[in-house]
């Protein structure tokens, strides 16, 4: 049942100017509406509130909403699911990408009212009850004189059937207490104490890309079997088809637009580069153009498109590196030089975070006070290769941008495509992080790469999905980047990259690889977390058959991920109790529990771990002391388990993960 | 530091439409500013907010606050307690009584900023900062420039030093990072980008009786000897002493207004009452005057003046019962007709909730489209015993009214008079106490009397010190009233009259009995929670120093709540580890642990229980291992305690209460 209200929400009269209904704890709600929650499109989102009134009669709710783009609300009734806390739930399909405003009404049903009153009364055989009838026909009475389209026969027809009954009370009860009575008069009744909460809560209904994904990063120009020669996006086409074979859904390229020379850096970030050294992506522009042009190393903007369609093809989307900052032969460099910090010499500052220097990169100053046509030139950015068919952003470095620019720039460009993509990539404080979340980012990258131990995996899972965070937060959990080669990987070999691969693809719904990650690629500046001869400095060919490769590995994970709904949703996550610390345990299911998965990993990378896991049958969807089967998903085993199993991981043999799917209850279980 | 800033709080030029400051978790907030925090006078309030930019300049933040009454906002700085939570912390002294307004605001402080990259070009020993320092030299010479009052001197200073220094990039430093220097450019360093938390958060600061005292009921017309004659003030006046001998803070009346004569109920609520039943004092108002009367067979108001004047020498405050409804006597029956419900058949709808009728009892109707006079006439109740030099109302059904009534007149009352209590006697859902705390009741009656096991203690003391409750919702825990009689007190004896007296006692700051309970009367009406012949319809003479009585024990229990300051607040309250299910035990302590109260009681006033107590030493201020003394304030018996004590509490021969004082650690342990 949905019907529109007018666009006036306040028209009702008799309205008094202080609080009667009280509504509270409205949910799902972000910071009490100041930031937008976040859904998929096609969801049924569960709104909840508290609503109740001062005295006996009854009170109604109902969420009220506006689908995107449009201004007139319409009305969902919701249910009194608990009468001691007076909460009140309802659901709002999401039919629609974009974003929808909800809020709740509440009032007070005088009909309910009067026949919960007049129940009493029978019940309690009052030999009087004439006046308390006639109370309730004037009521009905006074809603048949308003017009109400078509229900308004209906309360007429209930007017006669009310009348002729009117001298028994028990007659009486029977009409006016059947279900279409009471849901007609809640339907067309006054409202004259309807309150409303304020403010309207925002929702934003994005597509599925937005929570699931396993993303894979790479360097166009390293997609070459010459050192010699930078690879182009006609040779990046070649390797489409083994990213898709292993199940990738976003091909996630670093950034493709033409580099600087004024002080090009050289491999492992030397400054002063030789002839041929192709600098870093990130010091974007030169003469070649800016943001809105391709190297031309890497090809031109339509064998760009080509690639774009190619991926298309293979059923995976391109997602673009938007990272806002220049080489010194920036077009912007010279045409705008206001929009770069300055110093007193008069000369553009290069960035810097002393002792380090980036002698090859300006910043911006978004805070310049030309800041309006800034802002503008980076939203045409953005519209450019939207244009171009590019529906993924991820964003470097947010954090060191205002705030407001990044809630500017996301609303706008999703009122013109709300299937536009944002990843933060801010490695910086909780506070920020959230905060960006919070004004719209897509997606976010995480603390994972730095959680290694059981204690710390679980304590940071347990907050992404435990807290306010899983309304608004949904994180993207790469294993490593161009600038993130963590110690585990470092030193715990194949091994850990299957285990810390295993645990991105199956905590988070989203999560990435960085090329070469495939290979187990681990030769690391001595004491940093930084790859040596990092390819953001150079072109790396790689032999992507090399021995030791965990290709088939991976492409196991992403199909049980693709595979199980249970492994495409991130906050039904439940830890489980396994007796080894080496071990982490988890479960997640679907709402029904049609679909439950069970991993276990070994985060010790060098010994065999084995334990009793502990599985609560409420958790798999078994009954209590039943049994069922599982199956690992990885290598195809087969057992049959209860509450407590054991289970072995040895590293050095076997993959260090079980991903076990639970099959229906065996015959023996489902027949008692 | 303190300093007036104008009125005018968003002057600052060159503001930017967008958002650039942070600011966002301000704490304490109640449902994010849109209802009052409350604490007492004399407090310091500490706040907290997460604050933060984007970028690597360093953000500032401070409270901005107005007192009650007040329009200017002063300004308190905050100090940044955890840089990688970005949380800052400030407080703010609660000089008077009434409502403070606060809020936080954030900005970029230049100064601290450029100090802080100049300090790392220096360590990074760079040749060249001739630039950066003239950039800091610009920055204090804009500020010097405006004309700042006394700090204006100082920066001029600054000025001549930095100048002075200019060439020596490590002097320069010196001079720019001295605590004066950092301090004296942040207060008056400019604001461009200055933020500001919305909305106000308002914090109720009250008396000290908000929080803390221990009440006790009665009905004047029982202080008689002869049943036959009602009590009067002046016989109430004689109870006085005993009253206060026994700890008591507050005397609280039942209504004291005339009694109405039609449909008098007579004892045990029953309909027809003889010429001689008193009637209940709740049907308010006669031929001798309704709310602002007294019944005349208590008195005077003359008398009722003397009684006040009287309770006020022992240091006892007298609270009044403020039950808005009317004896169909009553002068608004007849001179506001409209102010009530009424039938079809125009009388005036008595109270009733089917099968209970209430004919003694008008209810008002205060939706009633002359709200504003009926509202009003209200006010003028309460003003009119304000004025007489009551200070303390307990509001009768408060969750029969429009919340929104509330709100009107307590903020009105309080604004005249910010010492006055309100303490709200709604036994209804969790919601609706909740609200009615939020809209401004100083106190709240709760479910404490229905919360008897070890769990239901542990988990509703939990809920009310340890979530947001903990900010608005004040107990006041009663152990009986003239409505309540609980099973325990039906059938426990002695001891339960002990231990519930004890956790009330302990477990609130604020708490009552209902007279009769230090007589341990316990005859109930059979399978209900009523009182046999309740008081509520009949006069009740009593021996109040009838064998078997626990005054002695209340008395001792008052004093150690006198002399124990971790006994005057609520929040912070520990529960103890103690391995039997009949025995409860907790801690409560000062801030700084120089007072440290441990409460065991034994729940079954049956059987003795014995059991080891665990006492986590960080809890009494101890070191570990350390070992202390406790003297029982009730016994007065020592004993040296360390982590883990033997108790036992036998409610057959000893109270079934230990309350143990922990004194100065040993010796001993003192000395190692």
């Amino acid at each position: 049942m949905k019907k529109k209200r007018p666009t006036a929400r306040n028209a009702t009269s008799n309205r008094r100017p202080y609080e009667q209904l009280v509504i509270q704890d409205v949910r799902p709600s972000v910071d009490g509406g100041r930031h937008p929650v976040k859904a998929i499109v096609g969801e049924y989102l569960i709104v909840e509130a508290t609503v109740f009134r001062h005295g006996h009669d009854r009170a109604r709710a109902a969420v009220r909403w506006c689908p995107p783009g449009e201004e007139g609300f319409a009305e969902t009734p919701m249910t009194l699911v608990n009468p001691g806390l007076d909460l009140w739930r309802g659901e709002l399909r999401l039919e629609r990408l974009g974003r929808y405003r909800f809020t709740i009404v509440g009032w007070t049903d005088p009909f309910a009212s009067w026949v919960e009153e007049l129940a009493k009364r029978v019940r309690a055989e009052q030999a009087d009850v004439a006046s308390e009838i006639a109370e309730g026909i004037a009521l009905v009475e006074r809603v048949a004189k308003r017009p109400q389209g078509e229900a308004w026969r209906s309360v007429g027809a209930l007017l006669g059937q009310l009348r002729h009954a009117a001298t028994e009370p028990a007659r009486v009860l029977d009409v006016a207490s059947s279900q279409e009575a009471l849901a007609l008069m809640a339907g067309v009744g006054p409202r004259d104490d309807e309150a409303c909460f304020e403010p309207d809560q925002v929702v934003i209904a994005e597509r599925e890309r937005a929570c699931v994904g396993a993303w894979y990063e790479l360097f166009v120009r390293s997609q070459t079997p010459d050192p010699a020669r930078s690879g182009t996006f006609r040779d990046a086409e070649h390797r489409l088809d083994e990213i898709h074979r292993m199940g990738f859904d976003v091909v996630y390229l670093a950034p493709i637009h033409p580099i600087g020379h004024t002080n090009r850096k050289g491999p492992n970030n030397r400054l002063g580069a030789g002839p041929s050294d192709p600098g870093s992506p990130w010091a974007i522009g030169s003469q070649a153009g800016g943001h809105t042009a391709v190297e031309p190393a890497l090809g031109t903007l339509k064998d760009f498109d080509r690639f774009v369609r190619a991926a298309g093809v293979l059923g995976m989307e391109v997602a673009l590196d938007f990272a806002i900052q220049c080489s010194p032969d920036h077009p912007w460099a010279h045409e705008h030089p206001d929009w770069f910090y300055r110093r007193p010499d008069g000369t553009i500052r290069y960035a810097e975070n002393p002792p380090k220097k980036y002698e090859d990169i300006y910043p911006l100053n978004f805070d310049t006070s030309d800041w309006k046509s800034l802002w503008e030139a980076q939203r045409e950015v953005v519209r450019f290769w939207v244009a171009r068919g590019v529906r993924i952003f991820r964003v470097d470095n947010p954090h060191t941008k205002p705030i407001g620019f990044w809630t500017w720039l996301i609303e706008s460009i999703q009122a013109e495509h709300p299937d536009v993509i944002f990843l933060a990539e801010a490695f910086t404080g909780p506070p920020m992080m959230k905060a960006l979340a919070k004004r719209g980012f897509t997606q976010s990258y995480t603390y994972f790469t730095w959680r290694n131990t059981k204690r710390e995996l679980t304590d940071y899972l347990t907050e992404l999905t435990s807290t306010d965070m899983a309304q608004y937060f949904r994180p993207n959990f790469f294993v490593n980047t161009p600038d993130i080669l963590p110690p585990i990987l470092q030193v715990g070999g194949c091994p850990a990259f299957k285990s810390r691969l295993a645990l991105a693809a199956t905590l988070s719904p989203a999560y990435g690889i960085y090329s070469g990650f495939e290979l187990c690629e681990n030769a690391a500046v001595p004491d940093r977390e930084e790859y040596l001869n990092s390819e953001k400095y150079e072109i790396k060919v790689r032999d992507w058959n090399a021995p030791g490769n965990i290709k088939d590995f991976i492409t196991r994970v992403n199909l049980a991920r693709r595979e199980n709904p249970a492994l495409q949703q991130f906050a039904r996550l439940r830890f489980l109790e396994i007796d080894d610390d080496q071990l982490i345990a988890y479960v997640k299911s679907t709402p029904d529990k049609s679909n439950s998965v069970i991993i276990v990993v070994n985060l010790d990378p060098f010994v065999a771990h084995e334990a009793i896991l502990c599985v609560p049958p409420e958790e798999v969807g078994v009954d209590p002391g039943g049994s069922y089967d599982v199956c690992d998903l990885l290598g195809g085993q087969r057992y049959t388990w209860s509450e407590r199993n054991y289970v072995r991981l040895d590293p050095v043999v076997a993959d260090p993960v079980h991903i076990f799917r639970v099959e229906r209850a065996s015959r023996g279980e489902a027949a008692r």
